[in-house]
C-alpha cells in the first residue's frame, strides 16, 4: 500500500480544534487498512507569524510542495489585524494558492436533508441542493499588478488593484468546470461582468470557445455575476456547476454556502495542473474561516475539515470508496441527531468539536 | 410655484412601459398643484444606437447635464449583445453616471408588508426590512485605467481592469453614508476586502477616519464584503446602512433587491454632489434591468420606476410629502391585492403595467 504525504497545516482560531478531529479520521484511514499516512504538522497564518514573523515560512512552503496532499485548516484573527499587509495571516494562504499553482478551487454546496430547515431560505428551495462553484483561485483581483497604495502630492493616497486575465488561464479554469459538469448533471453556468470588464469580455469569449472545441456535449449559459448572485438566492437549484473568477467566486461561493444553512459542513478543495506523472498539487480546506470568538471552546463543527479529508482521498489519491465511506459516516452521524452548536436548534443540546469527531469514527 | 425640468430616458425593453406609468404620477402631481414638471423624453442604450449609432449622444448628455433630474429606466437586451464593448447599450449608462459626477447609489432594499411571502427567505427573516445600501458610482473598476484586451506574441489575449480609488472618492462617499444613517438608525456596515485588496485597506482606513473626525455619534462596523454577502443572506436586518464599492455594491445591492421578494418595486437614487447653489444632479431609476423576455407586454411592474419618481421628489426638489403620498399609495394599491405578473402568487389573477400605474392613480 501507498503511503500517502500529509501536510498538516491548522492555522488560527478554530483551525487546530477542528484538525485534531481529521487526525483521528486518519488513525482509522490507517487501522482499516485503507491507506496510510505520513502526516506533518507545520504552522501556517497567524500561527506562523507568532512563531516565525512570516505567515508562510519558505521551509513550510517547501514542505507543502513536497507533500502528496495539503489539508488547511483556517488563518486569520483580530490578534494580527495590525500586522503589516503582506504579512497578514492571509498572505500566506495566498502564497500557498500561488506558488503552488492551485488554480481550481472547487467548492460544493450542499444541503444535508438533516439540516434544510437551518437554512435562511424556505426548505423547498434548499432541499436536494448540490451546486459546484469552481472558482478560478490563482488570477484576478488577488494577484494583478500593479497593486498599490501612492501618496499623491497632496498628501491624499490612490489605492490600485489590478484585475488581470490571460486565455490561457481561462482555458484551463474552464476545462476543470465542463470535466466535472460531465460527471454531474451536464451543465455549466460561467458568470462574468462582461458588460463592464475587459477581463469579463475576455472570460465569455474563451469559455465559449473551449465549450465550441471540446466540450459541446455540455450545456453552457452565461449569467452576469450580479444577476447569478441573485439567482443563487431566488432558485438555488437551477444551477450545477458554475465557474467564475476569482473575486467573483469568493463572494458567490460564500452566498451558495450559507444557502445551505452548514457553513461548518462545506469542504473545499484547490487543485493545481495533472504534471507529467499524473499527479497534482492540492490544497483541502473548509470553507468557513477561523471563527476566532469560537476558538477554544470546542463548539467548532469539524464535519468541513473531515469533508475536506475525502475530498483529498477522492480527489488527490482516487481513493472515491474510502471518501464516499467517510461521507456516509457524516449523514448517519447528523442522522442519528449529533449536532455541534451551529447546526444545533435552539433549545436542543449540542455536543463538543470532540464529540462530533468521535461520533463520525464510531459511525467508520 | 417652481417648474421643473426632468429629463425622461425610459431606455430599452420594459423601460418604455414603466416610464409611461410614470408620466400618469407626474401628470396627477401637476393636476394637484403638488409641482409642475417640464418633462422631455430622449433615448438612451439600445434605442438610442438603434436611433444614433451610440448609447448615448452628447445631445442627450447635454439635457441631461440641463434637466433638474433624470428619470431612467432600463438599457441592454440580447439585440445589441454583438455590438462594440465602447458602443454597448450599458456605455450609455456608464457616461451618464460618470459625466454628470454621480458619485452616490443609494439603492434601498424594503420589503414590502404584502409581499414578505415572495421572498426566497424565510418571512420572518425579512419582515420589515429596510435597507439603505450606499454604492460608490464613478469610480472602482467601472472606470479605472488600463481596461484593455491585448492580443500576445503567441497570438493569446491578456485583458486588464483597474480598480482605482483615491481619499477623496471615498471620504464623499463615506459622508453619504453617515449622514443617511443619522436619519435612520444611526449605524453603518462598511464593507470591503482590506484582507485581499489594496482599495480595500485604503477603503477601510479613510471610513475610520471620516467616521472619527465627522460622525462619532454614528456607529460603524467593518464587515469583509465576502462575509457581508452571507451576512444579507443570513440575517439581513442586522444591517441599516451599507456602503462600499462600485463592484461590491452591483452584487450586494442585487442580493439585498432580492431578499425582498419585490425586486420588481425597488427604485434607486443616483446622486452627484451638492454644488454652490445648493443643488445636484440626480438620476433615479428601478434596480431591475431591461427585463427584455417580458418586453412589450404589458407584465411589468411599474412600482420601481414610479418609486424612483417619489425618491426623486424627496431627494431633489425637497418635495418630502408628495412622495410619502405616492409611497403610501403604492402601499394601499398593494394592500388592495393588485399584483403584476412578477408579484402575484402561482394561480392568482395578475393585471397589467398600466392597470398598476392607474390603480396607483386611484389611491393618489
Ligand atoms: C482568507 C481570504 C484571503 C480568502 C479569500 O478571499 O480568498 C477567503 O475568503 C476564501 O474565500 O478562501
Ligand atoms: C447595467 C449595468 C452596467 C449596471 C451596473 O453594473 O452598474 C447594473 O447592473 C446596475 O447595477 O445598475
Amino acid at each position: 500500500m501507498t503511503t500517502y504525504k500529509l501536510l498538516l497545516l491548522p492555522g488560527d482560531g478554530i483551525g487546530p480544534e477542528v484538525m485534531a478531529e481529521v487526525e483521528k479520521v486518519v488513525g482509522w484511514l490507517g487501522k482499516a487498512g485503507l491507506a496510510t499516512f505520513e502526516t506533518e504538522t507545520d504552522l501556517v497564518g497567524g500561527a506562523a507569524i507568532d512563531t516565525h514573523g512570516t505567515p508562510l515560512s519558505d521551509a513550510t512552503l517547501a514542505k507543502a510542495d513536497a507533500a502528496d496532499a495539503i489539508l488547511l485548516g483556517a488563518v486569520g484573527g483580530p490578534k494580527w489585524a495590525g500586522v503589516d499587509y503582506e504579512l497578514r495571516p492571509e498572505a500566506g494562504l495566498l502564497r500557498l494558492r500561488k506558488d503552488l499553482g492551485l488554480f481550481a478551487n472547487l467548492r460544493p454546496a450542499i444541503c444535508y436533508p438533516a439540516l434544510a430547515e437551518a437554512s435562511a431560505l424556505k426548505p423547498e428551495l434548499v432541499e436536494g441542493l448540490d451546486i459546484m462553484i469552481v472558482r478560478e483561485l490563482t488570477g484576478g483581483v488577488y494577484f494583478g499588478e500593479p497593486k498599490a497604495i501612492t501618496t499623491l502630492e497632496d498628501g491624499s493616497k490612490r489605492a490600485v488593484d489590478t484585475q488581470v486575465y490571460t486565455t490561457a488561464e481561462i482555458e484551463r479554469i474552464a476545462h476543470v468546470a465542463f470535466d466535472l459538469a460531465r460527471k454531474r448533471s451536464g451543465r455549466v453556468a460561467s458568470a462574468e461582468k462582461n458588460n463592464v470588464m475587459k477581463t469579463g469580455v475576455l472570460w465569455k469569449e474563451v469559455v465559449t470557445r473551449i465549450h465550441r472545441e471540446h466540450h459541446s456535449d455540455i450545456a453552457l449559459e452565461h449569467v452576469l455575476a450580479d444577476n447569478c448572485a441573485m439567482q443563487l438566492v431566488r432558485r438555488p437549484k437551477q444551477f450545477d456547476v458554475l465557474v467564475m473568477d476569482n473575486l467573483f467566486g469568493d463572494v458567490l461561493s460564500d452566498i451558495a454556502a450559507m444557502l445551505t444553512g452548514s457553513l461548518g459542513m462545506l469542504p473545499s478543495a484547490s487543485l493545481g495542473a495533472v504534471d507529467a506523472k499524473g499527479t497534482r498539487k492540492a490544497l483541502y480546506e473548509p470553507v468557513h474561516g477561523s471563527a476566532p470568538d469560537i476558538a477554544g471552546k470546542g463548539f467548532a463543527n469539524p464535519i468541513a475539515m473531515i469533508g475536506s479529508l475525502a475530498m483529498c482521498l477522492r480527489y488527490s489519491f482516487g481513493l472515491g470508496d474510502a471518501a464516499d465511506r467517510i461521507e456516509a459516516a457524516i449523514t448517519r452521524t447528523l442522522a442519528s441527531g449529533a449536532r455541534t452548536r451551529d447546526i444545533a436548534k435552539a433549545g436542543d443540546a449540542a455536543i463538543s468539536t470532540a464529540e462530533m469527531g468521535d461520533a463520525i469514527v464510531r459511525e467508520l
